[in-house]
């Protein structure tokens, strides 16, 4: 393999054969390959795109770098949920503990958050002695046992993609869809599981801000996931507001546990039904809708959430503590004008998150569990001028008003009503 | 300046701020952006181009990372030509000493061979004795007393430019229309010319292959000219079959200096003239064609170019003696049918002076001055089988032999007889 004629030949729009992408990867992955020729290649593959035979070959080669889980000797279905990302999405807090309630397997390896995206991660690590870092023969041993947990990705699960990743987020070429496709489905299928539901979103807030790139992603993704024996389902839901109120860390977690006892807000607790209806009727249960509301009204979703709290060194009792990160500052959000929320910027909000602490600007940055805002208005709400609707929160005041500030502009008022953005697309 | 945003913004085609361009250019030069960020960021132009105000900025960065010379002092006119590169092009050699007969003085700084395309200080370094590499104070005392020196770039013209090719050499950044004005430009800009013919390339031994990329080219590199007020002709001239009959090292010198002594083949000999013309134009003399075959019919072209080898260190007898890099192995090469020369591959006929010893496949490699290939027919001429066309040689016999079945694959045979190609397109 000569690495200049693999750049060239992605750069004139060519495709690699299986070989060249295998020994592309494996060369970067091992350091024989320098970083500024994978960067150039990279970005050509941003702008030429990749068929579906390399986008294959990307996943094998990316799983391949790594272990594979291999959960076949349980008694049940062994599934996952993923989210390409957005603001206020606390869904895999409810959903994972949900379906494990209906006796599905829940092997979930999760990410930080980054830039305007929140990561399930930051939220569970902002529960006392939540271990987030487990071995993966603790992890293997817990999903037997309590059917889910959740913990971060480890060094030994595709190293290639988070060498690949490492270099993208510095590169620009993030946001390419077979390199998201592929870094996703890598992750996924190395965790040994039958069946995905993937939550692809799509607006203000997501990484695909238009419909039909969505959907572009969302076939990709399923083609990837049929290829390697993992049924999967993709829908495309909105993300042109925050989903439900609270965007944050711990203020997500207490929504996330609201809705686990029937309390939370109707945009969230009607994605996270559908998704995980998604899941039971992949795991082939005869009234997928009907069990899921049972796991719900009968309190086993909740028990499920602090039997999982519990078995990764969790303190349950801290859950329910209402001092628990309460922020130092708190500053109201009010309506400027009488009329209605016509629009808003998501991508805004979740860098005011960002601006309160409660998100990263950089991989590594530190994350202010106290920080967040609560937003209780919806697109094509009704309000008056002064109407408090909502807050932003943190430690440091300077932050938090200069977060709030930035809340405050992401909110778009108008004298019509918009229509209710349509939340699942597909 | 964040080097991510400005990757993003030429990735989603925005144009850059002379101020982001130059802040880029310096950290890269000054080693702070690192190279996998620069790699991005140049296929992302190699991909969306750059504006015309861009393409300035880049140059003047780069003029002024290093010295710009200064010939403001002499009595005559300060020229000098500059071709993109192609196969048996040893034009620089004839009319280099040509103009400088008629007064021009010519600061020419040039390149070695890379790839398929072969450079003028290779076969000045065949030369016994001939020096290079001088430093830029012996370079501008020699343009100032003979009238012209020829030599290798040195680390203190345009730095940023030399560091910039290096990574785009390796990461498939080379054929990039902006990029290559750049790099031309202000390298002959530093010179501290007033004038420049540039001779662009096109055809099956060009980087530029088609007509249409040629002209954007040759407008790029006028516009540039025309910002640094330097008069520059931008000619478009055919590289669809090697120039001249020889192509290699030393054979490409004993060509170039039966041209100048009046025995040169006719393509050659007609295309020096009319770029040797231009340059006398740009210069302001009445009748250049005119002063171009007096410099020539008189000797004083064949003698200024002595006066050069001389002033340079060079071996004058040598130039004259039949038995200097006589090549060990010599093949002839034969037509293999009757009919016409209808194409010629001539980047394979490039590449085999690479197999044959004579030319570099990666920066660094040595050259063999004895290899090269002679071809006597040009598109057009009628053959017979068996007629002899030519031959290749050099100093190692598996390659001679490898180079000659590539030369002879690079001819294709018709029986209908191909129209010549027009020699100067524009």
């Amino acid at each position: 393999m000569i690495p200049y004629n693999l750049i060239r030949k992605k750069q004139r729009g060519e495709s690699h054969s299986p070989e060249e992408i295998r020994e592309l990867i494996r060369a970067f992955t091992e350091g024989s390959l320098p970083d500024y020729q994978m960067a150039a290649w990279l970005m050509a593959v941003h702008f030429r795109g990749m068929s579906l035979e390399e986008r294959h070959e990307l996943v094998r080669t990316m799983i391949d770098s790594g272990r594979r889980l291999d959960f076949s000797h349980l008694d049940g279905y062994v599934a996952d949920k993923h989210s390409t990302g957005g603001v206020g999405d606390k869904v895999s807090l409810i959903l994972g503990p949900l379906v494990a309630a209906c006796g599905v397997y829940v092997p979930m390896l999760s990410g930080q958050g980054l830039g305007h995206t929140g990561g399930t991660l930051d939220k569970l690590d902002a529960i006392p002695g939540f271990r987030i870092h487990l071995d993966l023969e603790a992890f293997q041993r817990q999903v037997r046992e309590v059917g889910i947990c959740i913990m971060g990705q480890t060094d030994d699960i595709c190293p290639a993609d988070k060498k690949m990743y490492a270099l993208r987020d510095v590169t620009a070429t993030v946001d390419s869809i077979p390199l998201i496709c592929g870094s996703i489905m890598s992750k996924k299928i190395a965790e040994g599981i039958s069946g995905l539901v993937l939550d692809v979103k799509c607006g203000s807030g997501a990484f695909m801000t238009n419909v039909e790139d969505a959907r572009v992603l969302a076939q990709a993704l399923k083609e990837t996931g049929a290829e390697f024996g993992v049924e999967t389902v993709a829908r495309i839901t909105d993300m042109n507001q925050p989903l439900g109120h609270a965007s944050g860390v711990w203020c997500e977690v207490r929504e996330a546990m609201e809705a686990l006892e029937g309390d939370g807000p109707a945009d969230l607790v009607s994605l996270t039904k559908v998704l995980s209806a998604d899941i039971l009727r992949l795991a082939g249960m005869a009234e997928p809708e009907q069990a899921v509301e049972e796991a719900l009204a009968s309190g086993r979703a909740r028990e499920k959430f602090d039997e999982m709290v519990a078995a990764q060194g969790g303190d349950v009792q801290a859950l329910s503590d209402p001092e628990l990160h309460q922020p130092a500052v708190t500053l109201p959000l009010k309506a400027p004008q009488n009329g209605f929320l016509t629009t808003v910027d998501t991508y805004a909000c979740g860098m005011s998150l960002v601006t309160a602490g409660a998100g990263r600007q950089h991989q590594g940055d530190g994350i202010d569990p106290t920080a967040g805002f609560i937003l209780e208005v919806k697109i094509g709400d009704r309000v008056e001028a002064g109407d408090e609707i909502g807050r932003t929160f943190g430690s440091d005041e300077g932050k938090v008003k200069a977060a709030a500030e930035e809340l405050q502009g992401s909110l778009c008022w108008g004298e019509e009503q918009a229509p209710a953005p349509n939340l699942i697309i597909d």
